[in-house]
């Protein structure tokens, strides 16, 4: 994984997190890319091994500060910042650098509401327009041609996937929307806050966020866009007594005469090839622990009971096709490799 | 815990199953009850210790069949028998007896529906007349002056405390109800099963029974009461990686002018000095850990985002309210008990 | 449990933690106690249910400062304070209170042990003088006499009760023990710290504090006691993915003649009619779900397939038998009550 | 990953428990193998799919029967049959066909200590002679030349890495070795056992087997063999409520004037060049959860506070390094590939 002449030389912007040392974990693989810069603030000058010892085989870099990154010996960057920091931070790079950016900053193509659900004005407008919002799957081209990706949040992969083609399609009321959503604790990252220990999450659940989470407006973008006016979904955030995974459960009106038959087979034509986007056979539920340290979504459709209505279930791993996986198969295309480098590996189970 | 001759006498009818260990559990601080028989098939002849060391402490009668129960020295029988089993097992029993049946066998007072969900034809339908219904807070006086009574299931205990006040009272629209319930796996009960191994439950979730759970038209036989009118609703079941808890999300359609405001403040007034249901003030969303152990339902109410639609929560303990809780609670109205008597007890957290 | 004229009137300083919020789930049962002041320095003005919903229906005083507490409407109080802190504030305490501190503070009778261990002089050595340790089963009477008692340590507990009387027996060889002690999250309390987030202690294990954990020289106090002499023993802590328990395998070395039979025996001779500790049968194995929620300890006893060595096996919760119930079991001893008053109810399972 | 004509052609049998599906999940990136075969005698004519829908996305042959398996097809095997079954399977093979053991059939070189063990006399004594027992970094050689292949219990791995080079060096009493082992559940197969339920598994924990483990005399046997006469050792099994891992804290007597820092030494140089074996730093304690998933073995070396003793402590994961990542290894070096091919993933944290 050391630097070799033809390597895209990577730098990683906020290395101390969940989603920095998964990334660190797929790139492991990566024959195609050098780590040559780590970042984080309060760890500068130790190693990731102290951080996360399940990485200190890796051959790495010391974690740096920022200001003393070195943007000259990179051609490309991952920014695993705090939402707001990166802004800033992305706004001063040199703009010869490819940049996937996962925190939600460049998510929402409107700054004024990102303004409202951030609760502060966008600090790069201009950097904004140029970012591309990249579920894989539903905008592979532009993100092919992007500079700056802004990779979309955990629970708005899960939800868009299936809905989108659905909407497009018209096959769907996108009035008539819930998502019921359910995620693994990492998806609150590493920081120490009472709410994410085990005492308070292990053998219990509840919901949080009720009508009020910043993943709503990103999945209403990009349901707006489909369906080509506003729409407004309910989206329920629920916390797991697990580490990765979200499952979504979503509960639709059907529209134009469609089936649930019909929203299956539509969903199965789409993702047809892709390789990480599996529509199961009718009768088959997504489970996330099938997709457990995998890119995957599994998707299943179900008719429901209640007459012209149907039940569509995504699977994700929060922490892969949710975040890190995704960055880099988004990285992948805007670095010309297989969109499937370094991310081939199976599910893990148990 | 031992017999005075003030005491009810009772039996526990399958106690080997994780419904008749909590019964014990509850039990053994009821002053008014002694424990006389209590049976299991397979391991006849054994100690509840035997079973379940954590009960090991309880001086109790030895496990016998049902065939070698002497019903004379019995007053009441809780009944956690398997489904199908049940049915003929009460009605042989000498009409004397008070029966709380935590089996599916008599909660659906249509035969016909019976027999559609559970694959064959009732064999008590004369028996089934009887029987009440008991979700306590909703039929309260009818469960006192009853002889047979049907103790609920765990879902419909979820979902109907919040919905069947809301639907009686014309506040929602009774024909777009999602119910996304999410239940820890004491519910699959404690047979060998692979679904039920830890390996294949923890660390993972996902749906099961989508728009076929046999606990549907338990709760739309409640709805379709409160609401005059038959009612189908969606109800999709998900297991989580947790021992115990019920979370129940319920989408709806708000009705007749109200508002979320208006629903909590329905349910508060309706359910106003119970002892075992909360209605949670705005913004307080119930969690499964905070009546863990416990016969509490906690109740949450909140405005969507999408006008003119609500979101209900609410959290019980499947084990306790959602089984052998509320059969205790029942058993305390049929005898005369105070009803919270041995349900006391505060949740255990964490 | 409001205050009558006859009942104990409580304090507990230090009620934001879980020690503080399981006194409470306890003493809601204990009818002859009130609960008339809690504190907590940064939550004062707030209330039991802002921080502990789970005990949202108590009718308990709302959060105070210590030093806001108003002394003479007290008869006793449970002290849930950090290390150190406590010294200092007991001190000040109006003598005539009775106090059980489950702090570390007075658990070492020499003082300069404590300097060495916890880095600091001892701030009350006369206080430290007059603090009964309180294992009860081992220091009934000195409890019931006691003004101070020092509610042990969880580790210490679980790993005296099996020791102690085989050591002062001679059955062992006091310079050869090894316990190797596992214990659930909520030993390392609520504060929100990386090393207890879900995401660090889920789905793995790890021996932490080796060689250097401050419970040490605590269980080498009461061995040494015990045997007669200065007592080393190794002490090994793991961090296991649960909530509640402690596991404490300990090998030993056989003396005098003794087998894994004798000191079954000797151990069930000396804790038989204990309503809280239970000697296993011959191959029963302790499991800590077997004790949840409870205040039992129980103990098995194994022969080692190495001729002339044992194993014991001791399981408690660490929040009840290892702090908050070992602590009310103590205070119902200092203040007349029946010593199980408010500790009777069963183990929770599953 | 399909056949072409230089691979190596793997048949698996017993492809329906955890080490199969562990098996297939690493073997997807060995870009040498093909897979043509899987066995599962219930489960013959379904897929692997529908068994394990993580993998279904990978591109294999169907399930048969083991009678109806064309061993000409074939070049090696993986065996994951139950014990005693295999024995009379390996002995049917062709002998051309390399053959990678995962059951505990040919691990004990001594057939009267195999039937005393287990039960039974030994069905093919001859082929036992020519097994190899195969902890790869202890007798790699061996392995490279074996064509049948022992491969180790997951308790074995874990204990005889550290231990038998401490051993063979003289550096520890063989004779006062106490083993204390914590496994996930994993170890305990995928078949419905009471026991392996979440709800018996999940928030507790337990010794089992004490004394009385078939893991035993597998240690016994490569202690001996180090020692050069007949060791006995404790070894205490515990279950952990947790999916992966196998966490080994083994107390031992320091000889020959050594320390703990001199057994770190020597297993550091013992290990040093080694893919998969870490020697950790002083004062780094291993965690399971730092190998999930990969092949690793970290081991910690401690001074005990007890004079003359050491703690050492191993971590690996039960399912790879403990079963299917070692037979892999061993597969590699039996056919000439790099050791590490298709084990080369890193931990996945968390």
């Amino acid at each position: 994984m050391n630097a070799t002449a033809n390597r895209v030389r990577l730098g990683i912007l906020g290395a101390s997190g969940y989603t920095g040392a998964e990334l660190l974990r797929l790139l492991a693989r990566h024959p195609g890319t050098s780590i040559d810069a780590l970042t984080a603030e309060k760890n500068a000058g130790g190693t990731v091994g102290d951080l996360f010892p399940h990485l200190a085989g890796l051959d790495l870099p010391k974690l740096v500060k920022i200001a003393d990154t070195d943007w000259d010996r990179l051609d490309a960057v991952f920014c695993c910042l705090p939402h707001a920091t990166t802004q800033e931070v992305i706004s001063k790079l040199p703009p010869r650098l490819k940049v996937v950016d996962l925190s939600a900053d460049f998510r929402l193509s409107d700054t004024a509401t990102y303004a409202k659900w951030y609760g502060h004005e966008h600090k790069a407008p201009e950097l904004q327009k140029e970012a591309v919002y990249g579920v894989t799957e539903l905008s592979r081209e532009a993100v092919k041609a992007s500079r700056l990706c802004a990779n979309p949040g955990c629970y708005p992969t899960g939800a868009q996937l299936p809905l989108v083609p659905l909407v497009e399609g018209g096959l769907i009321d996108a009035d008539d929307i819930v998502i019921d959503a359910k995620s693994g604790v990492s998806g609150a990252g590493r920081e120490a806050k009472q709410g994410s220990l085990y005492g308070e999450v292990a053998e219990g659940i509840h919901a949080y966020g009720i009508a009020s989470h910043r993943h709503a407006p990103e999945i209403e973008q990009g349901l707006s866009r489909a369906a080509g006016r506003p729409i407004i979904v309910n989206f329920t955030p629920h916390l797991m007594p697990m580490n990765r995974g979200i499952l979504s459960s979503i509960y639709v009106k059907l529209a134009n005469g469609a089936t649930a038959d019909t929203l299956r087979e539509t969903l199965a034509k789409r993702f047809a090839g892709e390789p990480f986007v599996r529509v199961l056979p009718k009768d088959r539920a997504p489970a996330t622990r099938h997709v457990r340290g995998s890119n995957l979504c599994l998707i299943g459709v179900f008719a429901d009971r209640v007459p012209g209505r149907a039940i569509l279930i995504s699977a994700i791993d929060n922490l892969v096709k949710g975040a890190s996986g995704q960055a880099l198969q988004n990285f992948n295309l805007m670095h010309g490799f297989p969109e499937t480098t370094a991310l081939e590996q199976q599910p893990m189970f148990p």
